[in-house]
């Protein structure tokens, strides 16, 4: 199924198309009796949505999600929860000229195989980075959910270009340190570095250029013992959700791609107990051992790919007229997608985790 | 489910333990009718056996599988393919003392959390790489139907520690080059780095260590249009079957992590047309936009750990007691598994890439 | 997962709950490209929706749903497609009374139990008959989609209490006949037996009591050699969709009970060729054998239960209070179901069918 | 998937052919730690072996299953859990005469059409009576950790031909009464009515015929609570695990069929507390509402047609040449296998029940 995940227990379908009537999502085998605080909900989305400063996009995305099911006085049933997002605001026009034109690193050209040129495409159609407002919805209300389980998930820049944010501790980090960074404009652990990044993104965005980068999530509080081997495991389980996320081309728990020019003297993480609890001195695990979790903070990285959509000419092939061609994106794209790419990270890492309280 | 997947209309369950009396695997919904040569299956399987020249562990594994259903005239018969192999030459004695001592780097303590201590710990029980047999099998015979749909995986040692193999040709690298690699004694594309690689290893056994590395694999020939965007995308089903491989803790496609770095203007793929094939001129998408392929190679790495069984003593805790305490590992271990690995990621991809054809 | 199921390659949610803001349904992997005729998805839900005349209920349910996604141009895009239905005409008021109170051979205790009293109960929430519309709109869809790969499906009413239908032919019925039900104002296929029925249910609504019966439901032109043995064959996926209809409570395939009275060389069905084609003379297999079609017509039947609201008084307990009570349905209620759920099972056949061509 | 389903969190697959080397079953998720008695497993496998005395054939089955992996020192692992039972004694010429013959009410021709003629037809392959064994198996598993959690499963011969037994009581049936049944020669609530079955069966053998008959199944002890409505209710996960059994073609759950022919108020089950337990004073809905139990027992019937394999010589075709033919069934086989099947349905209702607690 394309669109529609088990994670666990947990249904998830995301459905619409960026300049159709609607977005949305159905959560199904949530818990019941749960309260839902709405503003939360709004502030966690609207991490995602587009800032006012250049740094992205300059559409008002006025992605309040209407709960149509699942919920009453204010609590889930235990039904399915299904949230719709009406779209408002599309320039069709712009999108146009590119009809049958491929964006290069865009889905226009495989989604039209893929669906028989039956796909809407206006606007990126279900290929839409838009179509992360319902996963982010699905995961502020996961992670309200964890919050009363106390876990807690965060993530920041971990990287732009070449400006690097300091990392989390894997081993120390705290829920006040993720939570600190959620109320930052730009989702960093030191505030010294914003600048720096925002200069790459504005450097790429003159150049009528773009930028990626890579994002850090962790999670605190997360119960030992948790998970599976082989197939179901924790990182399965988060990474099929990650690639979720249209940017996302690379991910890495632990020391991750380090690991491999490690010894395993180094990556091993020691045990220690203080007579109370078992932890590791370096969590170069990421928390997850065999696919289950040991107690440690669950941290990983996604590589974010730099915006596709960029103003410059560049050689591309219209598909249908099997022909050689240039194209020229109009409309208003962000240079850098990966400030708004942080809340649906957590989001995925919010959705996986709770799946396993479910 | 812990370790049945559904990969598309596959699917796969893996079954067993390491000391108990057999492992095998089930591939449900194959095609009927298709032809299975089973020289080439232990071929494959041979591959990810140990070799006898101290790069790797002294086991010999007579990891013959027996096919007991699914195949009729040494085809398929459309019905469930279930293999088993059994357990042979395990010297549990060598696992006596470590009892409820956690390996670092192992899942003992996750493993006795998750079951209530109920698990066959012996050998690693269900989390034992030898787990990763059965999978190489259904691989093994995925990768067959594949070569008769006209695509072609293999994969390399991409890295051990510092030592550099010639990375895949994402955009020219053709099936001739892929099955090359695996006649190799080490599978790599550069002959040369062979030596460098087995010193790296020797070194880590002489000092009672271990190395990880990292594999690169790729597939050609795979149509384009297959796939789905959002969570069954190529790049979700692949990383969930890679990730079931113990030791994999990172996975990027195409010029994954290094994306973070590129422009916009670098890492789009421009396509062109010879008039007959649309292709792209580089691959950074690693042959995936939006979760469906686009007729290049499909490419990707996966990071392998560094073996965490090392005989010198490390700091852990016996988790019953909870006390602290050290550990020394004895028994057989490679002193890295990365070349082992391959056909375990040639494998994962493969099942992937075959299910888009059931 | 409580209302997602995944028949085969389609998965489908239903939500929404009857007095919430919306109820509807996402319908996930169907094929891209296919034209949807709206009216005939309103004709469809109309059959659906009550009757004016006293056989069922006074409520004017303005089912008209509203195609968020999944559709462009008139086609299907082969994304998730969406539809919501609002509820409008909710008199909660009527239902005010019956708080704790258990109405006999509904779910308010079982679902107050199942979630732990967090469930929306107002109008029977998500158990409510309402939430067939839903169904019925995927129904309607996955009808239009059969009819043009040439199949069709019909039913009709084959009997109220003791009032019964001419049974359709199981060997000889055409796609005009179970066309021809749809048009009658019950359906059923002796217009004669008609005025018979609803008298049975006139009688019953007088006594402020109510009746059910029994639906039989068939397809034409369902290809042979379609379903599977074991776990996943025609009558399993089509009774998993058929319990869905909250007042079935039982469903036989072909001669079904019967065959349990009938000789082997009774039941069994010949088969014969014309030269060119393969049939059976009889059909006590409900064209389905070992699971798989057998290009014969598909029959079953579902015995559908008396709506369990009836206006007279009930012994009963307060599941709260735990204390023995009387409870008087008030609100205005079918004293028959069985016209409206006859293309509610319609509906289920045709997505089970339709699954099969995904 | 054909012979894998997701039974709520269980995962339970079948395999193998009637005349292949093995046949066998892997059951994934059930929980750790539990203690399995090898003797009351073959004890209920034994109920649907062959009978000596000519109601059923004389094949000889030394169904012993060997369980190779998921279980450690008596206790289940909590990984995959699978058994083996090795074929022998298969009389391959016997079937070596019908080659492309179809035996009315038998898979061959449908499975010839599924499987593109690869399947393994000998003895009736996949398709064979003989894979209830393994489903068999996993029943008395899963029934043996129901029994642990006070829930007791049983099921009697309802009827065979016109002999019928006594009824459970759907309102006080106790598991003394269930459990009374099973050790019966045939397993029949009122011993006085054995003797007109065994006549009725063997009338038909004599006869070269068959006779089909009804079984009905309870459960006692399960909780209040479990299940959920819409797709995935207790009726619609049985019903899918019932159907598994080849000759089941109808199922009915409390007063099921005959609902349809009475009153709201008589087939309403009135709420009544003694002031600690809520119950209902008659059981029509079959402990079952909304998808959700009761506390109720849990209580339905299916009916199992008259085995297709008779003697005498029957109209055909061959499906291969297209042509019309007479066949007659060699070998040996059963002249009525309800006896046979009723531990399949105990199987089918254990591993259902069991899921609910997975």
């Amino acid at each position: 199924m394309s669109s529609t995940i088990n994670a666990g227990p947990i249904s998830l379908s995301v459905f619409g198309e960026s300049h159709g009537p609607a977005i949305g999502t159905v959560i199904d085998n949530l818990p019941a009796g749960e309260e839902l605080d709405h503003d939360k909900i709004y502030e966690f989305m609207s991490r995602r949505a587009p800032k006012k400063d250049g740094t992205s996009t300059m559409r008002s995305e006025k992605d309040f999600p209407e709960i149509i099911s699942g919920l009453y006085n204010g609590k889930t049933t235990g039904e399915a929860l299904c949230a719709i997002i009406r779209n408002h605001d599309q320039h069709s026009a712009d999108y146009k000229s590119i009809s049958s034109l491929a964006r290069p690193g865009h889905a226009d050209y495989t989604g039209f195989l893929r669906y028989n040129g039956s796909c809407d495409q206006r606007g990126g159609g279900h290929f839409s980075g838009r179509l992360t407002a319902p996963l982010v919805f699905a995961g502020a209300v996961c992670g309200q959910l964890l919050e009363k389980r106390g876990v807690t998930v965060g993530a920041h820049i971990y990287s732009i270009a070449d400006a690097a944010d300091i990392p989390f501790d894997p081993v120390n980090i705290t829920a006040e340190e993720l939570n600190e960074v959620k109320n930052r404009y730009l989702p960093v652990a030191d505030p010294k570095i914003d600048s720096k990044m925002r200069k790459a993104i504005d450097e790429a965005r003159t150049e009528l250029n773009s930028v990626g980068g890579i994002i850090e999530c962790a999670a605190v509080g997360f119960p030992a013992g948790k998970g599976s081997p082989v197939f179901d495991g924790i990182e399965n389980r988060i990474s099929q959700l990650v690639f979720a996320i249209p940017a996302v081309k690379g991910i890495e728990f632990g020391s991750g791609f380090k690991s491999a020019c490690l010894y395993g003297s180094e990556n091993n993480d020691e045990f220690y107990t203080d007579g109370k609890e078992i932890r590791t001195r370096t969590n170069n695990a990421g928390g997850i051992l065999g696919g289950i979790s040991n107690g440690m903070p669950i941290i990983f990285r996604a590589a974010v790919k730099p915006t596709p959509s960029i103003a410059r000419p560049q050689n591309t092939v219209d598909y249908i007229k099997n022909e050689n061609s240039v194209i020229e994106i109009k409309g208003r794209h962000d240079p850098c997608i990966v400030p708004r790419a942080v809340p649906c990270v957590e989001a995925a890492m919010n959705i996986a985790l709770m799946s396993y309280f479910c």
